[in-house]
């Protein structure tokens, strides 16, 4: 029986790697053979070191206004306007569609793929699903963000189904909603009381490697790891938790990021430092909710690749 | 046959009371009996006065602000983003959920339910249903808007469905969308000429009666009754109508009232004077509709309870 | 057989034109005849000049704020309270509705309906077919934004089906949207490069004969045609393009003015004339993309007839 030719992908640490099957004969044992294209550099980026961030972060910036990535949504209906906004105010090209009939379509045009399952259906988790196995199998990046799990058992359900059957590049929700997704025989079992980001950097750091993928947790400080490097972010400001879809928005953002940064870490990383300046940038003239969310949209369209290098404030390591 | 033990809960007045089986046994006379743990202490909140209100209105702001209710919205997708950021910058914790199959498991966190029929479909109005049955049997508060009641027969018979199948605490709408859910054969019928909140003030008070629940009719004087008690806010200003979904954030905004006051009128009639406060002091600063809805988002997070007790103008009686 | 006696309507340059039976007979020659009153008066809009336009314009926005004409949006999720929000602070009267079991009933109300197929997905498009027909029988103007056709064939194939369904009125969207609707034998076939507005002038006007609507193709400079007049639209800023949802938004500001303007080519080039008038009073006062947007929700409400006939710029012909 010959080999089945064609294409296929292996996923690795989050990511995925398409690989073309190069060719395929009967070997002089008789056996079928294939010959596959694997060019794995994924340890290059892997490598990067940490001190690079601000950098990264303007030229993530820079590339994303030059680049105008399509950014395919499948968010949720609160957000969505303002996920919007926050895209093109930045320098992306959002679009959403959730009709299972076009996502491949559409997703087949993006530079990656932003799931959210906020007043999520499950008819719209069918078409996340059907979204997010073609992006895995294009190689776009993908990424999840799993507002209330934990809260109801369709939504915990919802976001475990969506990792296990997709290549989530980016997993981004609070401490308390990341945490749901362990496995139920997760060695991060025991840790049972967690309260906020710093606390939950170790079960983080075990959970990314269970999920391999790359969990950017945020709150006051934001945390970041793929299991293997952990950056921490301290930028943002209190008032960004008083407007509706802060969180979703930053993991529209990481999609953006992710368009123009084939490293998990370094574009979630970038993307939560960009956005924090931009709260940071809106109450210097806003002090209520209101305002901040229409100054916030104003900081993402102002705040340059050089303002947000000198601003960014990452922390390495535990 | 011994009587089933269990919990149950009384329809009354709007709300509902919960109890406990307290203990079931055979009498001498050879009968099943049951004792129940019944507290009703509802007539303590009917009788409280009216003078109360404005120290009432300032309490209930403190409360929202301290305890933070989950406030669960099953409403529309005009003004799902405006409605959770109002109830955000007041300092209450809005979700948004309408999934049939999470409904209850949410609802049974929240600390009021806020059903709004607009734009409904026939799959929302099943949510809207199991939501409120589940809200209902806990004794969570629930307030409806009738969005459109009137209109349409889609949306006059899933408000009347709505209303006959959950415990509604308070119905919030404007005079001609409350009128529609009259009773064919109601008492109020022969009123066909209803014009604003003053001429619906006497039809009000039978319907209220009628449909054993709190009306919160709002207009530029809005009226709020329970059949027994009826007191009008002054507060409020007009470019509140240049602007979608004031209304139903009127609604939202009762729902965080209802999640700290136990008493649906003063919970009704605090929150529509809050909501009008905020106009008033947004359109101190903006005079056109677009800053005056961001200002209005400001206003309702830097009005202090003891602001609002100065500034709002309740009128008792007809 | 008797003619089937009822009441039709005429689909003719873009609009419709209900007309009654008026009788049925048999005549001299034994066959069955039928009277029609048909008294089409659109040649009297097809004379009217374009010198006129400015004088067009103020008066259509002293209608719509006169009439506040009800506009049944059956729209994308994007969108919908910002385009409400528009409609508002215009002075128009938005509804948003979509569940097919109302949409026939809700715009019958109208004075003109708004379809848009951004975040379609199957049973919104029956929706609006529903919706568009009843429209059509009735003589209530329609206009179509074919949001993302020629991107994914659900949006391709539902726009077509609708145009083909559905008494158009005019048709608004970006060149390459608009194009991607002629027919696979269309005399514009030949023209495959096209860029921007300019090129598809030609395009543009064979295809609204083909189409028999008015099209309305937005960009730098706006152009609308109905195959035989054609005038571009001058107003507008660059900002427009890094606010979400403002072709959607001008969609429905020209489903405003065709509600109180029964020719659709003035109707949506003063309409386009006023929105882009409103995006340049917004860009006098912010310089970014969030306050932008509520300076342009603004500037629709405080802009006067005056200050339109004054502010737009027309330029007829090629």
């Amino acid at each position: 029986m010959p080999f089945p030719h064609g294409n296929g992908s292996f996923f690795l640490g989050g990511g995925s790697i398409p690989f073309p099957v190069h060719s395929a004969y009967t070997g002089t044992d008789g056996q079928q053979k294939v010959v596959l294209n694997l060019n794995i550099n994924i340890n290059i980026n892997r490598s990067r070191t940490m001190e690079n961030l601000p950098a990264q972060a303007a030229r993530n910036l820079a590339e994303i206004r030059k680049q105008k990535p399509l950014v395919h949504n499948i968010t949720n209906l609160v957000v969505m306007n303002y996920t919007a906004n926050a895209l093109l105010a930045m320098g992306a090209s959002p679009v959403m569609a959730h009709a299972i009939s076009e996502v491949e379509e559409m997703v087949s045009f993006a530079g990656a793929l932003v799931l959210n399952i906020g007043t999520l259906t499950e008819d719209w988790v069918e078409s996340m699903l059907t979204a997010g196995k073609k992006a895995t199998a294009l190689g776009t990046p993908i990424i999840l963000d799993p507002v209330g799990s934990g809260a109801t058992s369709l939504r915990t359900v919802s976001a475990k189904k969506i990792l296990s059957q997709v290549g989530v590049g980016v997993l981004r929700g609070n401490a308390s909603e990341i945490l749901s997704l362990r496995h139920a025989d997760s060695r991060t079992k025991g840790v049972d009381s967690i309260h906020g980001v710093e606390d939950a950097a170790q079960a983080a750091e075990t959970l990314a490697v269970e999920l391999a993928t790359t969990l950017a947790i945020t709150g006051p400080v934001d945390l970041v790891t793929d299991g293997e490097r952990t950056v921490r972010i301290a930028n943002g400001h209190p008032l960004m938790a008083s407007v509706t879809g802060t969180g979703c928005t930053a993991t529209a953002t990481i999609g953006a990021f992710l368009a123009v940064d084939p490293d998990p870490l370094s574009a979630a990383a970038t993307a939560l430092a960009y956005f924090g300046v931009a709260g940071e940038v809106a109450a210097e003239t806003a002090a209520a909710p209101g305002s901040f969310m229409i100054k916030l949209l104003d900081a993402l369209y102002t705040i340059t690749p050089e303002d947000l290098q000198h601003c960014c404030r990452f922390v390495n390591g535990q």
